[in-house]
């Protein structure tokens, strides 16, 4: 039989059904109640009319009952439809109108979003202890008056899940997900990770995105512990590491960023920590040092990989962790997960060099279904079974794989290419700066010019003559912002925790291409 | 895309390709070297005619020629076909007038088998270095002289093997695995043997059997090394650990009573080593004793499985794989494999309580397409997707498994169960004792009495009477064999080095059911 996700819950449920399945505050379940739980909000699922493959919309803040709808939408034969709680509401409707889900989940939060749409006109389920507004189902009423269900065992290429991505740009796609994809994933996280029955998990960044969900189902199938807090807030996120003597957390850099400047870092207890990976961009080196002074015994695990990819596609190996042991190859994101392909390839799709720039490309099972209802970008970015993946990427001799950059992000000056991440990690090693982010702006001389634009640390005067002086020290000339902007607030960020270089960008090429 | 085996073999070029791949007696090659050997290789076999899915027969001892076999037959685009050399020359017809290969592949042990049939018509290639016999191809000469081949990429639920089984009983039954299957079994045991780059494995059990197949594609995908002896012999094995320094390698546990009965066992370095794996039945109790005795750092690492699924079933959490930390959960051959079920039911197929013997069955990606050309044999095994396995299990409350016996081998006496495996494990405890089975025989007042069969140690003298009342003070009274024969010769083993009962059973049963 093909692979199916719910049968990761059988197993903890069979292997260690009185160990804890979710810590959630002050509430605790074992994985034998939530197996129960499950079961009988499914057969609600389908009371309020869930069709096979029918889908489900989740608008929720991080919870144990996101672990369990993820579970639950399936276990009913639907198909999950997690939408990012920071779009706009236009980008909200969007989504729910190119998604027609058959049901709606929310909690508060999501709540408060849907009152800037006009009124769903589907069944709505609310996930909350509290009794449920009208025209709302009451999650925990459900799951009190619902009979256990039999489970729909949807598998292999149907459907699992549909993941929007790019919405802050308003041109959302959804990201068609199998079971055989999002299983090849979850093989690949406990093998990559190391996730066993004393893993305790973390989900710190939002669970919509699956830079989070890459561990969801391979938590659960070993029967390790999920905790949760309700978003990332780095203080929070520190205290429940503490609390719960967290083994495992996924973080965007820019999140790690943040833990390592946050005040009294020092005083919270990391002694069970195992592992923090990241991935979605390299790690800049002023927050890799710091994080190494703070935990030298950390594991730091660079992964590569995106939503169309289930998401790993690249991690590197366990040997390469202790940051002391990997040195320069900590900024390498690995070797292909061991059951997909990746190479890097010129605009022909040949092959390049090893050592030479090229696009990464990447095949195997865990390489999505295609984009929902998008067949033109489905045929654009899947050729021949490889998903072609616009980030700028080298590999080493080893098969070490390098990203230099986005594609779309790399500016070119001049005639020379100049990745982003390069300037930007030299920047971030110049004493005082929080943030910093560079992009290419229009320049009638050469094409595009370098520009930074940089978040200076509480309290810090930054001096942009010295910082250009700095970068001189540290990469050519023609890399070195021609421009540099010092701003108060934070940068826009994605759902993912990443920059969003659109938003940087759009002033300045408003009316040309973006 | 869907999983092809191939690409673990690509993989292994890239992430190490100047890494030694197969260690073969003197001839050593790197994975680079493997991979364009392969792929040359798999050109000559489409000259010789292969077509899309056509067996190709292997009849060899182990070596590195296997293992490129093992990747070259599926880059041509067919399906493997490997032959038990053990089997007796009407067998052998048999599988090969059923398995109707292209495409036969032999060494000089394999030759010597087909002297005994009547002359195959298909094309076929002699594995070696000599010059080719009249009317063979060299396979050494076809890897000179043809272009490297693309790789065909059959995949997913296409056919990658056929494996017979059981075909020392003259009803020989070919496994059919798929890609999806093999690639299945290959995660798993990257995941539950810990494989990686480093790895050193050792085939020393036949390569026909999937009790070392089970490692092949895995070794592979990670870019670790292999290790070959022709033929399971324990002063070759012993030699071969420490010439290596092999780390890992799969044996059936009559192989790990032969090793540690080996004179001079106790002089093979074995510090390399990490783990040995064994599995098809339990091992006795007097040679774990010993094996813990010799090796106390070694983990011991009991799974289940059979060629029905591709062939890992279940295995031990690594924490208990240290005998001493174990106990007696060393017994229990583990937790399923994470990517599939297990249950033990009852004869309507109603799952047990936990604690209580039924039989197990499995369901899983691994799980075979069915029985080639036996479509009632494989409705049999294959019900609503789960295969009935025939081996009689306990569960108990945390999910691991124990296996009591093969169905077919449980005695019935006065009504009462014995299990055979149980008595065979009374019975190694005692000192002397080299071999040891239990079978039921005709008995007109019980049905079937509980009979032994017992080979002794060289120069050792058993008294039945007193083996029978060291088992009065083990095993209740109804389960101490009434009769016991002593023999001088070893027991019959199967290709796999399980004791073959329907053989020992044949001369008190002939002319009944056996």
């Amino acid at each position: 039989m093909n692979s199916y996700l719910t049968q990761g819950l059988k197993r903890a449920a069979q292997i260690n059904r009185n160990g804890t399945a979710s810590i959630c505050e002050a509430r605790r379940r074992t994985w034998s109640e939530v197996r129960e739980r499950v079961a009988r909000l499914a057969g609600g699922l389908r009371q309020l009319g869930l069709s096979a493959g029918g889908r489900v919309a989740i608008m929720s803040l991080n919870g144990d009952r996101y672990l369990e709808l993820h579970f639950a939408v399936l276990w009913a034969g639907g198909t999950l439809l997690p939408i990012n709680m920071r779009l706009a509401p236009p980008e909200i409707a969007y989504i729910l109108a190119d998604g027609e889900p058959e049901l709606i989940c929310a909690d508060d939060a999501g709540l408060a979003l849907l009152a800037n749409l006009a009124p769903p006109t589907q069944p709505r389920v609310h996930l909350s202890d509290a009794s449920a507004p009208e025209g709302w189902h009451s999650y925990e009423r459900m799951i009190e008056a619902t009979p256990a269900a039999d489970d729909a065992e949807r598998c292999g290429h149907d459907l699992a899940g549909i993941f929007y991505t790019g919405g802050s740009t308003g041109k959302a796609k959804g990201v068609m997900l199998s079971h055989d994809n999002l299983m090849a994933n979850a093989m690949n996280a406990i093998l990559l990770v190391g996730f066993d029955r004393t893993s305790v998990y973390l989900h710190a960044p939002p669970m919509f995105h699956l830079n989070d969900g890459m561990s969801t189902y391979a938590v659960t199938m070993v029967g390790g512990t999920h905790v949760f807090i309700p978003r990332f807030e780095p203080g929070a996120c520190l205290a429940a590491i503490q609390q719960y003597r967290v083994t495992n957390v996924a973080l965007a850099p820019t999140m790690v960023t943040m833990l390592i400047n946050h005040p009294g870092v020092e005083t919270f207890d990391f002694s069970a920590m195992r592992q923090i990976h990241f991935g979605s961009s390299p790690m800049p080196e002023a927050t890799l040092k710091r994080a190494i002074e703070l935990w030298p015994n950390l594991l730091l695990n660079h992964g590569w990989g995106m939503t169309e990819t289930s998401p790993i596609g690249t991690m590197l190996p366990w040997e390469l962790r202790l940051p002391a042991v990997a040195g320069e190859r900590l900024r390498s994101c690995g070797h292909s997960a061991p059951n997909c392909e990746v190479m890097v390839v010129d605009e022909a799709g040949k092959e390049v060099a090893r050592g030479a720039v090229g696009e990464l490309i990447i095949r195997g099972p865990n390489v999505m279904v295609g984009y929902w209802k998008k067949p033109e970008e489905t045929a654009a970015a899947l050729r021949n079974g490889w998903l072609y993946t616009g980030d700028a990427a080298v590999m080493d001799e080893d098969g070490f794989v390098y990203i230099v950059d986005r594609l779309k992000d790399m500016i070119i000056s001049g005639g020379e290419n100049v990745y982003s991440t390069e300037v930007e990690s030299a920047i971030s090693l110049f004493p005082g700066v929080a943030e910093v982010a560079v992009i290419g702006i229009p320049d009638e001389r050469w094409g595009e010019a370098v520009h930074a634009i940089i978040v200076p640390r509480p309290g810090a005067e930054l001096d942009v003559e010295k910082i250009r002086h700095h970068c001189r020290g540290l990469i050519a000339g023609y890399k070195v912002p021609r421009s540099i902007e010092i701003r108060a607030s934070p940068l826009p960020l994605s759902g993912s925790g990443k920059v969003l270089k659109t938003v940087l960008r759009e002033p300045f090429w408003r009316g040309r291409r973006l």
